[in-house]
C-alpha cells in the first residue's frame, strides 16, 4: 500500500521500495534516499539520517521486508530453520546500529513469538509471506495509532483548557512543544505533534510553539521544518523562553512526548521536558505527555529506576549530558496526563 | 594607573593607552584592539567588540579622555565654551552607537553636572584636566564597586545555603548564572561573576555552572571563556538543563546580573532569568541578582513599567524577542535579594 498524504512523509514505501528523508540534511535541503535492504537501513540508522525510536523501527521492519521479498533471499531461505536463521541475524544486525532504540528490539520479540506461535505451522513460504506482510504492516500501525493518540491528545487538551477558562469554548489554543514527536520521528503523523495537527484539523489551533531544544536542536531542526512544511501557525522560541512566554499569557498548554513512562506515571524524555513541567505548574498550564501504550514499561515503579542507555557522543567533554539526560523526569509533577489511544 | 591583574583584563588603560579584548573573536582568539579616539570606541561599540553596559561606559569615558589628553584637541578647546562644546558633541556621538546603553547617558550626564557645580569655577586648563581625571576614574571605580558587590554577595550567598542546611559550615558551594556579567562585561572584575570570583578567591567555590545563554551564546561564548581563562571549576549547561541540574542538587544558589531593578524589586535582566527564578524556587534554591547600586531605578515602581529599550535585530524575523526580553522578570519572585556594595 502507499501512505495517503496527510502530512509529511518522512518515510516512503510504495511497491516494495522503501525511501527515507535524509535528516541529516534538514531542514536545508529535503532529499530521499533509497533503501534496499537491512545493510542500508543499518548504515542510515548509525549516520542519524532517521532517527526517533518510532521511526527507527519501522524502517527496520521495511528494510527487513523488501531484503526478504527479493529473489536473492528466497533461494537462500528455503527452509524454516534457514528463515529463523536469516531473521535472527538481520535483526542483530539492525540493533547493533542504535542498541538503545527500544522498537528495534521489541519488534525482533514480536515476530519470533508469532513464529513460534502462530506461524509455527506454516510451510516456509507461508512464514515468508506472514513475515513480510508483518513487516510492512508496522508503518500503517504507527500512523493509526498516532492518529488515534492525535485524536484522544486533541480532545483531553480542549476540555481541560475549556474547564479552566484559558480559552473561551470552541476559541483557539496556542500549544508549547519540545524536541521533535513528528512525522520525522514516527511513521509519519507524530505523537505530541499528532495532537498538534489533529487540532489544527479541527480549526482549533492558534499556534504552536516550539522550543529549539538544544543540544542537538530537534526542535528548531526538525519540528520547525515539519510546521513550515506543513503550514502550521509556529513560533520557534529558544528553551531559555519558555516561562517568559508562559507568564505573558501566550501558552495555553503544553504537549510533548516520552522515551518511556513508568508505572507511576514518572516519564523520562528529552533534557529539558522536567523543566517544562515545573514551568507549567507554576504558571497553571496543562501538560500532556503523549505517547503509544508501547512506551509504557510497567517493570518500574517510578522514574528513579530508569536508567540512560544513551550512548550518544556529546560535543562537550565537559558536560554530564547523559547523566542530565536521565534526570529529565516528571517526578513530583502530577498534572502529566497520560494518553492512550482509544 | 594600571589595573592591577586580578582577572581576564577586558579593558587595557596604562599610560594613557586604551586597548580592548575584540570580543567577536571570542572565544576562538584573544586579540587587543587599540582604541585611540572616540570614533574608535563608537566603531567597536556598534560592531559589538565590546559589550555590557558597564564596559561599554567605561571605554567609552576611557576613549574621551585618551582624546580630551592629545595636543589636537589642546588647541581646539581653547575655552570653557568650546569645551563643553567637545564634551557634549563626543558624548552625542557616543550614545548614538548604542543608544540603549544607560550607562554612556548618565556618564554623560554626571560630567556635565560636575561642570556646572564643581568644575564651574575653574579654568579651562583646571576643566580639562578634571574630566580627564574625572574619566579615567571610571575605570577603577566599576572595579572597586564590582569588588564591593563579590563580597557582599559572598556573604550573603554562604549565608543563606549554610542557612538553609545546603552545604555544611565551611563548605564549598555549587553556584549556577546566565549570560555574562564578569570581566567582559565590566571593568574587569563583574557583577554576578564577581561574587563566584570572591567565592572562589575564598576557596568556597565548588564549581560554576554557566548557562549558554540563547540565543546569543554569551553564556557559552563569554562566560566559560572567562571561567576557562580563570581557571575556575565551571561545567557549561544547556539552557534547557537547569531544572535537572537543580534536582539533581547539583545546584546550591543562583547569582545573576541585571539590566534594571525597580523600587519593587522586580529585575529585568536577560531572557531566561525569570525562567531561573521560578526553578530556583521550585526547588528551594537561593536565587541572588547582584548589580551595582547605578543599576536601580526608583522612578518605576513595578516590573511592569519597563519597556524594552532594545532595537537589537534578531535573527528569527518570526521571534518576538524583544517582547519576551522584557518578560524576564522576577515579578512574584521573593527570593531575590539585591545587594548592595558595603
Amino acid at each position: 500500500y502507499s501512505l495517503s498524504k496527510m502530512s509529511l512523509e518522512a518515510i516512503r514505501y510504495a511497491n516494495g521500495e522503501l525511501s527515507i528523508i535524509d535528516q541529516l540534511l534538514l531542514p536545508h535541503q529535503t532529499v530521499y534516499i533509497r533503501i534496499a535492504s537491512c545493510e542500508e537501513a543499518w548504515s542510515a540508522i548509525k549516520r542519524m539520517q532517521v532517527r526517533g525510536a518510532p521511526a527507527i523501527g519501522i524502517v527496520g521492519s521495511l528494510a527487513m521486508a523488501v531484503e526478504l521479498k527479493s529473489p536473492d533471499t528466497l533461494s537462500q531461505v528455503d527452509s524454516s530453520a534457514k528463515l529463523s536463521a536469516w531473521l535472527g541475524a538481520k535483526w542483530d544486525r539492525l540493533v547493533s546500529a542504535r542498541p538503545t532504540a527500544v522498537n528495534l528490539q521489541d519488534s525482533r520479540e514480536r515476530m519470533f513469538r508469532l513464529l513460534s506461535t502462530d506461524w509455527s505451522a506454516m510451510d516456509v513460504a507461508g512464514q515468508r509471506l506472514a513475515a513480510v506482510e508483518w513487516l510492512e504492516s508496522q508503518l500503517e500501525q504507527d500512523v493509526r495509532s498516532c492518529r488515534a493518540i492525535g485524536e484522544a491528545g486533541a480532545n483531553a487538551l480542549l476540555q481541560s483548557v475549556e474547564e479552566r477558562g484559558l480559552v473561551p469554548p470552541g476559541g483557539q489554543v496556542n500549544v508549547l512543544t519540545h524536541c521533535n514527536t513528528g512525522s520525522l520521528a514516527t511513521g509519519g503523523y507524530g505523537t505530541a505533534l499528532g495532537v498538534v495537527r489533529s487540532l489544527h484539523n479541527r480549526g482549533r489551533l492558534g499556534r504552536i510553539f516550539c522550543t529549539e531544544t538544544r543540544p542537538y536542536n530537534q526542535g528548531a531542526r526538525l519540528t520547525a521544518y515539519e510546521i513550515v512544511a506543513d503550514g502550521l501557525p509556529g513560533t520557534l522560541i529558544c528553551d531559555s523562553m519558555v516561562a517568559a512566554a508562559m507568564a505573558s499569557g501566550r501558552v495555553h498548554a503544553v504537549v510533548l512526548g516520552a522515551d518511556r513512562i513508568v508505572s507511576n506515571g514518572d516519564t523520562a524524555n528529552k533534557i529539558g521536558t522536567y523543566q517544562i513541567a515545573v514551568l507549567a505548574r507554576h504558571h497553571s498550564i496543562p501538560f500532556f505527555v503523549a505517547a503509544p501504550l508501547t512506551s509504557i514499561d510497567f517493570s518500574m515503579r517510578t522514574g528513579s529506576e530508569i536508567v540512560s542507555r544513551s550512548g550518544r557522543p556529546t560535543s562537550w567533554p565537559a558536560l554530564p549530558a547523559n547523566e542530565l539526560l536521565v534526570a529529565a523526569l516528571t517526578s513530583g509533577i502530577r498534572r502529566s496526563t497520560l494518553l492512550r489511544p482509544s
